[in-house]
């Protein structure tokens, strides 16, 4: 008799679980949840001994040409893997071209930058240390500059033992990605995933129905909710110029082809709450407005407040835990170490 | 029988044990080793709430008017607590007047600056918040931005319980105090001067001894060997105006004294083997060639090269052990929070 009660609750439940679980079913059929270990990065086995050169190089200011940037300071671990600006400033006070996204997760997107130009994090992250706006740097000063010091070069043949010459832009780039695959942020949206009722509030959970079923799902899918396949901005009705610049036409520039125009890789979503502000522009600060800007653009649809506001409770449930991240002790400058200049060439 | 090669051993140690001791005893003197608990701090306790508020306002780059700097960009804890540059860039790519010292074990000097103008690090902390040159904010757009975002309004009431307002420019300043308090690195010198013998090698208690005989410890003297006490820079024979630039006189800008002028704070020596370059105009980037011209200009003497071998033997012994910290989740903006600006007032 004492077990009546219990199996009545159970019983009655049934119908809830049945329609948490038809959401689960169909969201498990789009997304999936984050990795409990560090991903597998093709080519770049990832070790221990790389990981700990890779973010002593992640952090490391003498990687710019000015001793001022580091990968850090756009990809800001303290707020969310970017640097919440338009677009980033960089050497001489320039400004970049494109918002910077996001450092966590990255390795999980199937190509990086806003139109998806570099194939992995190790093509990615020559970029900005190359970049005439952002580092300023080039591969032989790096180089120069690394192997100067003779704790980098114990940490370089650590991580790539065996290699006769450890210490090269390859093996740099190599490092930071092992690094930077350590910044996984499961979110309340995984545990749901994983089959936790309670992590996601009803308002969360009506969002990622209104996600599916509005079509937002059809180009941010998959495990970072984004991040893989190219897409035009302003397929129904392009956003004004101020949002898209005319002059960005995003992975033309890559393909040259016309098809391409104002196509960019759709943009992952994972701690999309906090990487204010929006769109490769970044013209955009407030999430509710991002959101409503893709209804028009993508889906040609005006939402209704409580359906943007759904979307939004959405979104923040993807909003991710940081790995503990210790500031390391980074190599002292030799006498041979190139001396940081800020003169702009 | 088996005992008697040890007694001989311990009765040959005799002497060499009696002399390290009289170096001690003269180092003890002179010296301090680091505390082993957080230094309290007059009229601000030190408490586990401020800490955590301390470190967040410290990594944040939104206290600057660009979001470009944040204290951790000049005082750098992966490098030092400082930015291993001739002076640090600013905003606009603007360059500091003097080199960044060391955040690291600050809290102990008597005074902050190169010229001793700010009595403590809450009175320090303010200056390149507002500095044109620095991150070029205003205390008004700092509490704006700090009270916008709901995180810090709880942070800010932990760390300051029964204020009205807890939120305001002061409280960031004792917040960031609290947390550079913890910034101690207990070096092979305090283990020393704490009793193990083996802490030091022979030729670093040669470098001692002849810091403390030729007279350097007459200034650099005190727990931060330095960081107290004024001192003309030249004092029987002034550097090179590369060294010391004419323009800059020093603590005469703060006192008005004649007397002060080219008077500046005996540097804090502590972490010195990895915080190049050196003196307050940067312009030096071996800590050899700094000490050599220490000598000449303060003491009139010209060394030996095993003199000043020996002496930086002794001076790295002071490169200390980092506390680990960890990178702070900030919280993210909100609607109300301004903007950045990269712009030039």
């Amino acid at each position: 008799m004492r077990l009546l009660p219990a199996l009545l609750i159970a019983v009655a439940g049934i119908p809830a679980a049945a329609h948490a679980d038809a959401l689960r079913d169909q969201a498990l059929d789009l997304f999936k949840p984050l990795p409990s270990t560090i991903p597998a990065i093709k080519d770049n086995p990832v070790t221990p001994e790389k990981i700990t050169l890779g973010r002593s190089l992640f952090f490391d200011p003498r990687l710019s040409a000015s001793g001022v940037f580091s990968c850090y300071s756009c990809h800001n671990l303290a707020t969310g893997g970017d640097d919440n600006m338009e677009t980033s400033v960089g050497h001489g006070w320039q400004k970049g071209p494109r918002n910077a996204p996001t450092a966590l997760n990255a390795v999980l997107n199937e190509a990086q930058f806003w139109d998806g130009r570099a194939d992995d994090l190790k093509a990615q992250a020559k970029g900005p240390i190359q970049a005439g706006v952002e580092m300023a740097n080039t591969p032989d000063n790096v180089v120069a500059t690394l192997a100067s010091m003779p704790d980098y070069v114990s940490k370089f043949r650590a991580a790539f033992p065996g290699e006769g010459d450890a210490v090269t832009f390859d093996n740099m780039a190599r490092a930071i990605e092992a690094f930077e695959a350590t910044l996984i942020t499961p979110a309340p949206f995984d545990a749901w995933l994983n089959g936790d009722d309670h992590a996601l509030t009803a308002e969360a959970k009506a969002g990622l129905q209104l996600f599916v079923d509005k079509g937002c799902s059809s180009c941010h899918s998959g495990v970072n909710v984004g991040g893989h396949g190219y897409y035009p901005f302003g397929l129904i009705e392009k956003p004004g110029s101020e949002v898209l610049p005319p002059g960005d036409k995003g992975r033309f520039a890559v393909t040259e082809t016309a098809d391409d125009e104002y196509v960019f890789r759709a943009a992952p979503l994972r701690n999309v709450g906090v990487t204010a502000p929006y769109f490769h522009s970044g013209k955009v600060w407030d999430l509710s407005v991002a959101v409503d800007i893709m209804a028009e653009s993508q889906l040609g649809e005006a939402l209704q407040p409580q359906e943007t506001k759904a979307l939004v409770a959405f979104l923040d449930s993807l909003t991710g835990t940081m790995p503990e991240v210790v500031v390391p002790v980074l190599p002292a400058e030799t006498a041979t170490t190139p001396r940081p200049t800020s003169e702009i060439q």
